[in-house]
């Protein structure tokens, strides 16, 4: 195995990144038609990236010479792809798509048979505790949290009844106080989720949960088999999810399926997951693979043209929650400094993933997009139809035809820039980006579009030669908390620990 | 006037940037005490920043050599900040520390003078039409809305009637009329916020209101005099903001005051005024300056440690939109690319600002901020007491407890780091980060902290010679964004257009 600075094509995208095409000059009908990937429900517009027909094929080398869609077949067939080579790690599969291959009659991992049983397990749940409860209290934290309180704000639309839905995640107690104010224990169900069983602002949130109110019938867990949590004697039910599957990606295991399927029933769960085994095959295709196409153009921008960050702005609300899961997602997994070889790496793969929905956007920080020294790569995320399909035509135009004006005027003026003699409105252009495009946010098309990032992560790191799929960077602060707790148990003065300073300011 | 990169201290600094101190090396206890800075009602504790005595002597050197404080002083006192030399710019003053004014018999500067009249008309609103609304609608985007978002989040314990608020801003129709769904205009308090009168998101937004219910009594504007929307044949009551404030340092301002009045009481909204009067005045001390250290200590990251980003990671549920505002306000003021003396900048000023709450953050990204290639400056905010002073004992400590021992851990192992031979547990150190520490979230501390930051992005803008008071960078996309609504009106097809291509994408 070789390192990514080393490869041919790695080689060759430097040589060419010393003259990208320069977007402020290029810019053609032509180029728009040319820069166009279409496989249903995404079309991925990107004639406002800095590439060109030779760079493209050479980023498809580069993906040829990591075996990157190879290294996608195996992971979706189940081969141990969490690994650093020689050294103590997880070392495990990784089968989030397990989840999804449900609806694959050939395929049938006995993960997703697993997965399967535990839908069976969820269906049974609903019917028997039909209008039972007003509220749930979703309890977890990072993968336990940020994609199914995501995915509940962008499908809300979809709403079958009136339970209302809180999330809990914080060890902040503010965050659990305020929201035990407003709601009745007795008609909430209260569904805790860690793939551990051990999660401290879990745990600690649902143990002073029971002080108030402690009815088994009220509580569910969501937790790997034989965790603490895995414990019938507390909980009504306990639903299972493989430790194959890394909690950023659980959106689809039942870490998601439970609150959403309340929320929204089964049925519309069910076609999320159809999207993102949708999304599943097309990352097997050799050509129009969408979630490739989209790794290399980060890569591009990344390695070749030190971009430092990535904004993602979708252009719709629903969506706005959607930045925030996709931050995980990345982050927590190429956030890396060691190769997959454990040797430590000498370029830097991913970077900051931040964003917020758009047209909020262009009035925060959309400034520094145009006109800041620091180049941010781009991709907005937008849909044809509204999803309420409720709108009025105010001045000639529909707000949803407003809204698209506006991010194709954004897209289109970060590239083409403008010159302008006053410094002060002179736009230098040049700014990669480019638009993903579905026509409506319907639970499919989100499925699809979360499997897409989901994919696209996995193949920069295939590429980067990184292992995706461990988190070791969080370990030492929840050694070193843990540490602080015990001092603060015993009460001891313990000046000579640096850590005591702390302690002295809390008081 | 002289190039930032061209002061004395510049390039003493460069040269200190050489070899700056390894925290992993040189955390103390005398180290933890000799970088404080404590000044009621904040404490910033900074050992686990990469400075030493020379460093921070040196900083202040660049102050000094750039009249930091003099310019605050202009600042506050009413002087044309606002402007670059010699081209067509804005060219005006500053005013937002004028609506804080109003506690200071010396000062009173006519501005204050005006806002105070504001309070009055307000006062007077609130008692006329007191239980007279159930819900608030505020339709603001960019500097009329996350500003106000943040604080009415932030403060929500201090609620005093059950008046629900909701906040519209997107164009995004599905943000109206999912909101739509849930309310009665009948009872429905209608703010709109709009600086300039014209903003297409607000007065579509609210045209599309008016269209469902259309009384008078129950629309009000905040704007400034004379704009469009200051029409009292449209409005029950017009509020105004003048001119001089900047929508994203408007949250003191009738922007913020409205809604923020009419959830909390005025007594609040004024406690919460105080807190930022404050911290003005600690702005223009010569000693315990607390924004102008944030400030410093930003520049040597940026500029001298090439830090491409600052995450602010506060400690606070109540504080997780707090970071959404603060991007605006650094991203927008700072991301220039022009000195105020009109020459093209040959640095970075300002760069990412990003971040979202803790604990949750620790589950989220945190594994980059650790073990990433890129290096990311870090804020924490923490409070000693939490908000609602309600708790339980865990495992024989609260909750409060467990976050402060989260938050201290990870800013002492991001500079620490750890050594470990398998580098897959190996934490480099030399994170830089401080901490941000307050008694508590009441009203008046939130004002304070609000006020720091904005004098802090105030401050790197003066030395950074920069003007951080107008966005210019918005103006394009504008503009772009008409000409596409303009073909969608006309139904022509422009082939010889670019933006026609994006256009045949919409059906």
């Amino acid at each position: 195995m070789i390192d990514f600075c080393n490869l041919n094509s790695y080689k060759k995208l430097k040589d060419l990144s010393l003259s990208p095409p320069d977007l402020t000059k290029c810019l053609s009908n032509e180029r728009f038609n040319d820069y166009i990937m279409d496989n249903d429900p995404l079309k991925i517009l990107f004639s406002t990236e800095r590439i060109n027909k030779n760079i493209l094929a050479e980023l498809f080398n580069l993906a040829n010479e990591t075996h990157a869609l190879k290294k996608m077949e195996n992971m979706q067939s189940g081969q141990v792809m969490n690994f650093v080579k020689g050294i103590d790690c997880e070392n495990n599969k990784v089968m989030h798509t397990a989840t999804r291959d449900v609806f694959d009659e050939q395929r049938g991992t006995k993960e997703s048979k697993f997965f399967y049983n535990e839908i069976l397990k969820l269906k049974k749940f609903i019917n028997e505790n039909n209008n039972k409860f007003k509220t749930i209290l979703h309890i977890g934290i990072g993968g336990s949290e940020l994609g199914p309180k995501a995915i509940y704000k962008a499908l809300s639309r979809y709403k079958k009844n009136k339970i209302k839905v809180y999330f809990i995640s914080n060890i902040d107690p503010d965050n659990l106080f305020s929201i035990l104010k407003k709601i009745d224990l007795k008609t909430t169900l209260i569904i805790s989720v860690s793939k551990s069983g051990t999660t401290i602002e879990t745990t600690t949130n649902e143990k002073i949960i029971r002080k108030f109110y402690n009815n088994k019938e009220n509580y569910i867990s969501i937790t790997t088999p034989n965790s603490q949590m895995d414990d019938l004697a507390r909980y009504n039910k306990c639903f299972y999810i493989l430790d194959s599957i890394g909690g950023r990606f659980s959106s689809t295991s039942m870490v998601g399926a439970v609150t959403l399927s309340l929320s929204f029933g089964i049925d519309v769960f069910m076609d999320f997951l159809k999207g993102a085994h949708k999304m599943d095959k097309i990352a097997l295709q050799t050509s129009n693979n969408l979630p490739l196409l989209s790794a290399l153009l980060g890569i591009w921008n990344i390695n070749f043209l030190n971009t430092s960050n990535l904004a993602i702005i979708p252009y719709s609300e629903s969506l706005s929650l959607f930045p925030n899961h996709l931050q995980q997602c990345a982050m927590e997994s190429n956030g890396k400094s060691i190769s997959q070889n454990a040797s430590f790496l000498n370029f830097k793969p991913s970077g900051i993933l931040w964003g917020t929905q758009g047209t909020n956007a262009q009035h925060s920080f959309f400034q520094f997009l145009h006109q800041g020294m620091e180049i941010s790569a781009i991709e907005f995320i937008a849909f044809k139809k509204s999803q309420y399909e409720e709108d009025m035509i105010v001045d000639d135009t529909t707000s949803q035809e407003k809204l698209l004006a506006n991010l194709f005027a954004q897209s289109f003026s970060l590239a083409k820039g403008h010159k302008n003699e006053n410094k002060n409105k002179n736009f230098e252009g040049n700014r990669p980006n480019h638009i993903i495009l579905a026509n409506q946010l319907t639970p499919a098309t989100l499925g699809s579009l979360l499997a897409f990032y989901e994919h696209k992560i996995a193949f920069q790191g295939f590429i980067w030669h990184i292992n995706s799929f461990d988190q070791e960077g969080v370990q030492l602060g929840k050694k070193l908390s843990t540490e602080i707790l015990q001092m603060i148990k015993k009460k001891e003065k313990m000046t000579d620990n640096y850590l005591y300073n702390y302690l002295k300011e809390m008081n």
